[in-house]
Formats: C-alpha cells, sequence, structure tokens
C-alpha cells in the first residue's frame, strides 16, 4: 500500500499576496482569517479539495498567516477564524488527499498541522491573539480540530450544522490533529459524551453541542454576524497585552539562506546543518535582524529536511561564528521586554520545538570552529547526543536565554529537562556560564558532553556514532527519540505528539485503515471496508 | 507476518508449589524471589527460553509471587529479586516467542509484563514492600525493565556483567515493557546518556552504571551476598508500616467464578460480564471475603477476555444483587484501615485499572436488576459508556470508596477525572449519595448516565449502539478509547501504557520488525535486516 512516488513539491514560503486558499483582513484590533479552499489549487492539482478540505498547501497558509499577525499585525488582539462558504466552515483533511499518501508523508503531513494548530494556541497565551471559531456551516474532522485550536467555538444554529469527528466511523483511523486529546483535555468534555461524540458520523448540532462542552455557543444565522463581531471585540478587550502600532514585515525565505547551510549527503543518509552565529550584535526592528532571520531559516530547513529528504536519518549540528556576538545578542534577546524582541524569543522557541518533534535522530558537534553560544547553545541541548573535542578553543556559553526564555513541548527548560534528576545541575550550568564561555572539560564536568575526547579519538568516535545510527532501525530510533526527548511533566502537546499521534501512527500503518479493504482506502466507494476483528 | 494460529493455552492460576521458574522463600521480613527459568517450561514446551529469558508463563508466576506477598506473607518488607544462574539475571522476554507471535499477542503480552512491574511499584509504594533487584550477572532487555520497576538496583562488578537495553540495536524495536519511560522519567537519566545507553547492544558496566544513573551501586562477587542481605535489611528498616503477622491465603480462582458471569457471544463479538452483588455484608479475613474474590475473579475473566477471545471488541457490563449490602461492604472497606483491608481495596484498584488499560470498548447497562452499589458503582465508572433505564427502582449508589481509595492511573479519582471540567461535580455526586441511592434522573442530572431512555427506546437505542460498535475498525477504537481513557494528569504509567506502548505497537506491526527482513525476524540468523530507512 506504501509506494515510493515521490511527495508533491513543495514550497514553505507564501504571502497574503499569494494565497489561494485563505484570506487576511485586519481592521484596527481584529484580524479575520476566511478559508476558502480552491478546489484544484492544492498542492496536487489533479484533486479537488472540496467542501474546504484542506491539504498541506492550505496550512502553509494558514502557518504563515498565524506567523504574520504576530510579526505584522501587533495591534491585533483578536482573531475570527471563519469560512468564506456559507454551509461549510471546514470538511477536514482531505481523504483522498490521505488514502493516496505515503505511510512517511501522512505522518509528517499531521505533524505539520499539529504544529499551526499548537502556534495558534502559542500566540494566544504568549502574544495575546485571542482567537475565536465562527463556525459558519459543518465543522467536521480536521475543521473541528481547528476549531478546538481557538479560545472559543461558536457555531451557526441553522439546524443542520453540526462539529463532527468522524474520523474513526468513516475512515478507520483518529483524528489526527489533537482532537481526541483536545476534546478531554482542554475542553474537558466527559469522556463518556467524547466516546459518543466521536463515533457519531454525523456529529452533534444545537444546544446538545453546548451542553456537552463541544462548543462554547450556538447562534441563528440572523444574529451570527453581529454574535461574532461582539465576541471578537470582547476577546480584544480581554486581551493582556498591548503588543505595538507598527509591525515588522517578514521577507521570503527561498532556499538561499544567509545563516543557515543544509547540506544533504543521500549515500550516507546523513545531513549537515551549519548555523552561523551573528556578525553584528546590535537590535534591528526589522526582518533581518539575525535570530530571527535565523530561526526561521532553520525552521525552513527543517520542514525541507521532513518533506524532501525522507532517507536522512541523522543530522550532525555544528555552529560557527563569534561567541562573543551570539552571547551579546542572545543577553539583548533575552533582557529586552519589547514586542518585537519577544515575538522573536517565541519564534526561536518554536522552532527548537520543531527540532524537537523531527523524527530524526540531531548530534551536535562542539569543535574548535563552533559557536554555541548564547540563542546557539540550546542546539546543543534540542541535540540527542553532544560530541565536544577536547581541545583548547572549544567551549560553549549558555546565556540567560536558557533559564526560561525557550521552554519545550513539555513547559520546562532544556536544561531542566536535562538535568530532572538534580535540578542544581541546571543552575549550575548558567552560574559557571556567568563567568563567560565554559571550556570543554567543564562541559563535560557539568553535564554537557555525551562524549568528550581528544583529537587522537574524537573524530573516529564519532565516525563510529554516525555509521551505528544509519545501521538502526529507523523505526526504532523514532520511538526511543520521542521517549527520550518528553521525559517530565506532560502537556497539552506532549499529549499530542507523544501518545496521540503515536497510536495514529499505529493506526495508519494496519490493514484495517490503509489495506486493500480498508477503511480510508475504501472511502468513498460503495463497498464496506473489510476488518481483521482481532482488538489489540 | 501475522498468522492466525491459536494464541498457547494459558492459566493465570498457579501457587508457589507449582511454580517452574521462580522461587519464593520468607525469612522474617525479608523475602527472596529467585528466578531460574525452566528451558522448554514455557506456554510452547517446544521453545527453549535461554538464559533466563521470559514467556508470559514466567510473568504469570511473578504476578502471583507479588500477589501472595501482600497478602499471605504481610510480615514482609523488602524483596529481593534475583537469578538463580551465576552469570545471568534475566536477558528479558524471550526473542524467538516474540518473534513467532502474532501482533495481537505480543500487544497483549506486553501489557501484562507492564502491569506486572507496575504492580510492583504499587507493591512498594502503598504496602511498604521494598525491592531490590539484587542483578548478579547480565541485565538485558526485559532483565533492565524489571530491574527498573525496583527501588534499588545492585549490580555485579565481575568485569563483564551489565545492564542493557538491546531492543533497538538488536531487535528493531522498542524495550517493551516501560524501559524507556523508567530510564529518564524514574531514574531520571540524562536523556543523552539515555540514548546511547539504549542504542549499545552490549550495555553498560561498572562505575559507568553507577555514574549514568542506571543502577544504584556496583559491588564485587566476593561482597555481593553480604552487601544484598545488608541493603534488604535496610530497605526493610525504612519500610514505613507494620502490616500485619498472619497472612490470608489466597485460594485457586478456576473457571468456575461464584461472584462474576462472563459469557462470549463470537458471533456479535460481544461478551456480558455480570458481577454479582455480596449476599453478605460482614467482614471475613479470608480469601473467600467478597470484595475480594469477586475482584480476583473480574481481573481473570479479564486476563481470559484479552487472551483467549481476542475477536470479542465489545463487553457489556452488568451487576446485579442487594444494593444495601454492596453499599455496606463498601463503607466497611473505605473505613477500616486493617492491613488486609487496605490490600483488599488496593486489589481492587488494580483491577479496575486492569479494565481501564483492556483494549476493548465496556458499556454499563443500568436497569431495575442493577446493583452498582458501593465498589460496584466504580464499574459503571470504568466504562466508556452508561446506559441508564429511566424506570422506577433504577439507581445507582457511590459510597467513600469512590472518594479515592480507587485511583486510576493518572492518579485521580474515576469521578475527578469523569468532571475534569467542574471538580464540584464529583463532590456533588458523593454529596448526593450520603442520602441513599440516587435514583435514574437524578443520575443523568448529575453527569452519571450517558444515555437514560425509558423502557419504549431503552433496548433499540443499546441495541444500535452495540450493532454500530461492533461496526468500526478494530484499531481507530483502541486509539480513541486510549487517549479518552486517560485524560488528567501523566504518570509514569499513563506513559507507560499512553505513549510507549502506542509507539511499541506502531513499530511491532512495520515490516522493519516484523517482515521478512525486518530486524526481529532475522534475529539469530546469519542475514543482516533490511530496512525501508524513510523516517517518519
Amino acid at each position: 500500500m506504501d509506494t515510493y512516488a515521490p511527495p508533491p513539491k513543495l514550497s514553505f514560503d507564501t504571502h497574503p499576496s499569494r494565497y489561494r486558499h485563505w484570506t487576511l483582513a485586519i481592521d484596527g484590533d481584529i484580524a479575520r482569517l476566511t478559508m476558502k479552499v480552491t478546489p484544484f489549487g492544492g498542492a496536487n492539482s489533479e484533486l479537488e479539495l472540496k467542501s474546504n478540505s484542506y491539504d498541506l498547501s492550505v496550512d502553509i497558509e494558514l502557518a504563515d498567516a498565524i506567523q504574520r499577525l504576530r510579526f505584522e499585525h501587533p495591534s491585533v488582539k483578536a482573531c475570527v477564524i471563519t469560512s468564506g462558504h456559507d454551509k461549510i466552515f471546514c470538511a477536514g483533511a482531505n481523504i483522498y488527499m490521505l488514502a493516496s499518501s505515503t505511510h512517511p508523508f501522512k505522518v509528517n503531513f499531521c505533524k505539520y498541522t499539529n504544529e499551526t494548530r499548537l502556534a495558534i494556541e502559542d500566540a494566544s497565551q504568549n502574544s495575546g491573539i485571542k482567537f475565536l471559531a465562527a463556525c459558519n456551516g459543518a465543522t467536521a474532522g480536521g475543521g473541528y480540530e481547528l476549531a478546538l485550536a481557538c479560545d472559543e467555538i461558536v457555531l451557526i444554529d441553522d439546524g443542520s450544522s453540526t462539529v463532527s469527528l468522524p474520523e474513526v466511523p468513516l475512515l478507520g483511523v483518529l483524528p489526527g490533529t489533537g482532537g481526541l486529546t483536545r476534546v478531554v483535555d482542554k475542553r474537558k468534555v466527559r469522556r463518556d459524551l467524547a466516546d459518543a461524540f466521536s463515533t457519531l458520523a454525523e456529529g452533534v448540532k444545537g444546544k446538545r453541542a453546548v451542553e456537552w462542552g463541544l462548543v462554547d455557543a450556538v447562534v441563528p444565522r440572523s444574529k451570527f454576524a453581529d454574535t461574532i463581531a461582539q465576541r471578537a471585540r470582547d476577546l480584544a478587550s480581554k486581551a493582556p497585552k498591548e503588543r505595538g502600532s507598527k509591525g515588522v514585515p517578514l521577507d521570503e525565505i527561498g532556499n538561499e539562506y544567509r545563516h543557515v547551510s543544509f547540506t544533504v549527503d543521500e549515500k550516507s543518509r546523513t545531513a549537515e546543518l551549519v548555523v552561523k552565529g551573528p556578525t553584528d550584535a546590535t537590535l534591528k526592528e526589522d526582518s533581518s535582524f539575525w535570530p530571527l532571520r535565523m530561526a526561521r531559516e532553520l525552521d525552513h530547513a527543517l520542514l525541507r529536511l521532513r518533506f524532501e529528504h525522507e532517507n536522512v536519518g541523522l543530522v550532525i549540528v555544528r555552529t560557527e561564528g563569534d561567541k562573543q556576538k551570539a552571547h551579546e545578542i542572545g543577553e539583548l534577546l533575552a533582557r529586552n521586554d519589547s514586542w518585537f524582541i519577544r515575538e522573536v524569543r517565541l519564534n526561536l522557541a518554536r522552532t527548537l520545538r520543531r527540532m524537537d518533534v523531527t523524527a530524526r535522530s540531531f548530534f551536535a558537534v562542539v569543535d574548535e570552529k563552533s559557536c554555541f553560544s548564547g540563542p546557539l547553545f540550546e542546539l546543543l541541548l534540542a541535540c540527542d547526543r553532544s560530541y565536544v573535542l577536547d581541545a583548547d578553543r572549544v567551549d560553549v556559553w549558555p546565556g540567560s536565554l536558557s533559564a526560561g526564555a525557550l521552554p519545550g513541548w513539555n513547559g520546562l527548560t532544556r536544561l531542566q529537562t536535562r538535568f530532572l534528576a538534580d535540578p542544581m545541575k541546571a543552575e549550575k550550568v548558567l552560574a559557571a556560564a556567568k563567568e563567560g564561555p565554559i571550556d570543554g572539560a567543564t562541559a563535560d564536568k557539568l553535564g554537557l558532553a555525551t562524549v568528550f575526547a581528544d583529537d587522537i579519538d574524537f573524530e573516529e568516535e564519532l565516525r563510529v556514532a554516525v555509521e551505528e545510527r544509519a545501521s538502526l532501525s529507523p523505526d526504532a530510533l523514532t520511538g526511543m527519540e520521542q521517549n527520550y526527548r518528553f521525559a517530565g511533566p506532560e502537556t497539552l502537546a506532549t499529549k499530542i505528539f507523544g501518545r496521540l499521534s503515536a497510536w495514529q501512527n499505529w493506526i495508519f500503518i494496519r490493514p484495517n485503515a490503509t489495506g486493500e479493504r480498508g477503511a480510508l482506502t475504501m472511502y468513498g466507494k460503495p463497498e464496506r471496508p473489510q476488518f481483521d476483528t482481532r482488538r489489540t
């Protein structure tokens, strides 16, 4: 059932002026994001994206819009997400697209859409942009999951429009974008009602949808627009923080990076990611500001890695540049609390979290050329291992940013997660860095090196580790990493990536979903799916 | 790769006098559990269980021994788990057994062994029996996972014995019994060291094993026995509670139940589980005491359901009997704090948690005959749905037990988990029950009924729901239920069942593990496994 057809060519660069599926309109402190998917305008131009169903190209635009709200529209305090269709809010991910995709693409598609939903919640929690899902028609599957990512959900009460999660009854798979988790953990719907809801293909509407906690309100068509407008104003008035007035336009990334070099060796199935430090440590309030551009390039490279280089299993992460300048810019980021700097920090935190859920191994290499300083020090912590050369002029330099500004998915800093057994060790690293760069031997003693070796052994140790990694089962590595990267407390996000996604991955590969007579394969055909009825 | 060969015939009844693989010896307040697996003495008598590798029959004996320590040996405060072999502690689950098993059996085998490990931790936390793993030789895979479930791990320092998790490098699967979770979440080993450890087939020994936090101490052979004896005495002396002096022998369950009736309809793939209330509400300090015998029968039935009736997807849960007596016995259980009653409560809590991770749908039916009263009220909460008949003499009667004595895997009571959105609702249910049984309409209003219907609709609603459930993908239902049953806080157990097991299930079904050239299939053969190298 899995084919090796090349994945569709994708660009992660877009701009509101080029959106095919969304419109972003700003009116004072309220934004309106309207979804009207172009039927044959997706990544695969032969696939009809009916009923506001989406593919990755639709979600790339949504993610872009959320980013631009944060950087380009600091006056916005509330955002209405709605549909440009009359009777349909959104039908979720396009089933034919999913059914015809390879397993790796399915998994990476779901991961990306999950990251976009979590970015909406991050914007709400940390940037004070409150989201209102104005469900002006049928809100199904991924459509309802999009609504669930918003702070409030208002459903039209027209006698027919429902919210639904029809994946289990219609497709034999799970709602793949956090739906199950958000139903019981965010909206805290009673488990038995959640069960009934998620097996009811037709969904739930009207008063019952409110009673069960699936939506916050239902409103008749005649009052819908006014209610949405009023609720958006209320949300905006409750938004905690004034941000700014003048936005910072985000330039295009393209494939010519300035601060990141990303090279792939398909033969050894490894990639090398080199992140270059800043040449200038001063604040620039535009998109060329190093920590912003660098993180956006890193993010872009991670997405290309996921979608364009499926066979690469290991990424060697290196840094280069001026440690002093990187340190200074890290301190600037940590201490300046303007809205723009806050957004730059939040963006960097999201990029590092994108790395945390990228199903590839990451080994950091720290040698004489390295610049694991300031913001770049976090890259070392985000890697599965760190190889530190025992030589002069090899050092690392954590700064104030590592004390809390860049939390991982579990809500802790990466230093806290690393030293879960002894929280004082995280403090010791931060204290040592106050004196200046930490030399290799001290870094090793402080617990920052997985392997600390002199130049006689270093290259050999690394070479063996790289070869060994390439010899291991890619699936077992993914499973192992996803368990080891999320130690400590659980959050909605760790539940979504750690638990829900793992079940979905299992189900995606089961014949009951994707076999010849599986439910996903048979969707839209006259015959019924056939199941292996053994419960496991 | 999946065959439909019938699973091996298993008995969940055993007794120390009949153990083939373990010896249980008691010396004052210290017990010693010695593993010496009979090579051809497993469930499949043609399979050699070399090097203290185990199959389900070995784990059934271990689970039995832990139960008997609690009930039959209340004087025991510390238990040493060790091996009867000289150079091998335990090699983990037998690979050939795993490789030749069906996917459902693999999954259920891992689930059972996980429950046994968690029962060890439950005995440590709640019964004051501290466990010491005396690793007197190689401690590999499931062997190390068994040690991880203990309070302390001491490894022999003989120049060769290691602890290891070789599943990823050797078998292309995960350590399936909580190993990854306990390494980073219980022992809080640094993530990068955990990564290195779990890809190192040969494992880690000596000083490094202590430094990495993998074991608590390494001890040379000459001092091993004395050190273990001393540490066991220390653990016993730190045990918080005196339990009792005279134990309560556990009788055999067999397949003739007294308080539970379990019938299967293979055609509709449903089962009916009827639990009968007590005929006598007085305390009996022996194994015939109703809450003990009833829970043990229920546990036994759940295990038979899992292993012997793979195609049954839905269980209708009914209760019968005298509500007043069930209420009284529940109050007795909740209020009496003798060691025996505490063990009876803890046993009931474990049985209900066994239900929580049983991959079948459970619908509770509440009608005139029902007795969802006292301990049996929790059954309603443990089910995915409750169907309550709107008629006279239909009521439910929660008691003090539901206020905290029977926590779920997430550490909350089932009422708290049900009413996560509004904790006051849990209090209201408990308050209402103080007045006596809660009638159907009130129960519905309080949030205890998924469906509340009068006799005109009741049977039809239930019939349709049962048929609908049978029509859905068994895999999607399992995934959905495992996400909905664990709302709220996460614990080691929810991480193991929710996350680790889901990844393992995914990996178990992937060709990279179980395909013709998968790593698990190829284990022990001269050729190397072949991998689809796409990372997902």
